[in-house]
């Protein structure tokens, strides 16, 4: 069976595929619709970002379980200060009230990108106004990496996850876009239920090396990713065994060897986030088929300079 | 007599405006409706950019007199070699034969924009391009710094001064936008020609001196501008006296006292371009009203950092 949505992301010889981490993180504020609206305008059509369920049950597009302190600004303009409420103990109206239009550069993360674009009244997108977005003529070739993220305090709980995966499922079914839609998540539980309830939606599997370090500022899925001490070098086979259909690794993790070996195996290998000129020039070498990053400008550049493509005409 | 496109410019305590140079040339391609439109939906709702006539007398928005090398890529989508021919000499639908969407990384001017989004398809536009976009309701608070690009080869050709300021206007004062456009020149000629013209429109005076170097790939326009050698204490008075509103110096030329001699005279003083992080705090902490910059967000970042505004709500 040969799902468009996967080979939208596969590259080629002279062809790496460029995906917008959370939109244009280092150009926009993350997860924003004016940042997926800014990569699909640079001919970048295919966007990765991250569902939550609201209390209410909407999927909200936003990377955390808890309101990221050093992106989340309450109805006084204030970066949030103490405990961060969970995403799942407010309603979408409550959410609303938030403003995700700036960083907070007194934080590690918030330095982390230093052009960001900063603005007000910018808002949790739901999930359905991507969809929608995607759903418009001018995006025909757009096609969209979903993150589910596994809340890890409920990782055991099968009823959450057989609800949380249906829900998700419910507004892509709804709006006509399963196939430009791959499932992506680092928990691997997850994922089964995803191809228990949506045999004709891929999935992509993310792993990251317990050794390598995560980005500051980042809400680290290592407690649900699997234990991949000792396995470095089976992980491609792992994921085809699985019924993967994208080996997702941090990229730092990979090697000529084991892209060649997941290639091999059939998947597409999807590298995230790489940002530095140096990296972005080393997964090129590689020939990953599609780097996620925040640059995806950037990303261009590089495959520009090399005569390379991003799109196929 | 208050203009209000002078006090759309001008900062104050807290307040540094941001100029979208060439739209944003370090995110999207210079003088590009995309770059343009991208500026205003960040909001910086300040746009500077360059125009030229074309042999067929469309005033065009591109920066050089001559098709510049490394952005133009002709119907076969190669850079531009050997003889740049003039915009002059072209008519506006041979100009729309080439596409301005990518930089070549082979250039040292390629090089300095390594995060540039890369894009095809992307053509010179129209004066009254811009102008009807500056015209949409959702731009209603939009102003424009007007490049008029001197020809040096035509520099002492009073009847060409004459027809171009004319012609530009022409536009400016179709679309009703006189109230919110700047001229802004590095040729002192050709601002009085303006003033002439216009005297309901300010004008503005760019200003580089002769020792600070210009940026590599730039097409000079110190063989316009007067000669400031000897003078360089003086040049706000030079431009107060020559009936200026604003003064826009190279950023390296400035101050302290020579931005508060041009505050106290009155005038707007506008830093051109200004993309590292150092120069940034620099302008900041000499309170210029406005910086002209290639990375809005990256200026936007600084100032919210500082909890600064670059515009009154």
């Amino acid at each position: 069976m040969a799902f468009p949505q996967v080979e939208a992301f596969r590259g080629g010889e002279d062809l790496v595929r460029v995906v917008g981490h959370r939109g244009a993180r280092g150009v926009l504020p993350e997860n924003s619709m004016i940042g997926f609206d800014f990569t699909l305008s640079i001919g970048v059509p295919l966007l990765e970002f991250d569902v939550v369920l609201t209390a209410d049950n909407v999927p909200v597009i936003t990377h955390n379980h808890h309101l990221h302190a050093p992106t989340f600004r309450d109805a006084d303009g204030q970066f949030l200060i103490g405990e961060e409420p969970k995403v799942s103990s407010l309603t979408f109206e409550q959410i609303q009230k938030f403003d995700i239009g700036r960083l907070d550069g007194q934080t590690a993360y918030g330095q982390r990108f230093p052009d960001q674009a900063q603005l007000d009244r910018v808002r949790v997108p739901k999930l359905v106004d991507l969809l929608d977005l995607i759903n418009a003529p001018e995006n025909g070739n757009a096609y969209l990496m979903l993150e589910l993220k596994s809340d890890p305090d409920l990782a055991h709980d099968t009823t959450y996850r057989e609800s949380f995966v249906g829900r998700v499922l419910r507004d892509v079914r709804g709006t006509g876009l399963s196939s430009r839609t791959i499932l992506h998540s680092f928990d691997w539980n997850l994922l089964a239920e995803c191809q228990r309830q949506a045999p004709d939606l891929p999935t992509s599997y993310l792993t990251q090396l317990p050794e390598n370090a995560d980005d500051p500022g980042e809400d680290s899925s290592k407690t649900i990713c699997p234990d991949f001490r000792g396995r470095r070098d089976d992980i491609p086979h792992l994921v085809k065994d699985a019924g993967g259909a994208f080996w997702c690794p941090y990229f730092a993790d990979v090697t000529a060897e084991s892209v060649a070996l997941a290639k091999d195996l059939g998947l597409c290998v999807v590298v995230w986030t790489v940002n530095e000129p140096e990296d972005i020039s080393r997964m090129i070498d590689l020939r990953v088929d599609a780097i996620v990053t925040d640059y995806p400008g950037r990303v261009q550049r590089h495959l520009s300079d090399l005569g390379m493509d991003w799109q196929t005409a």
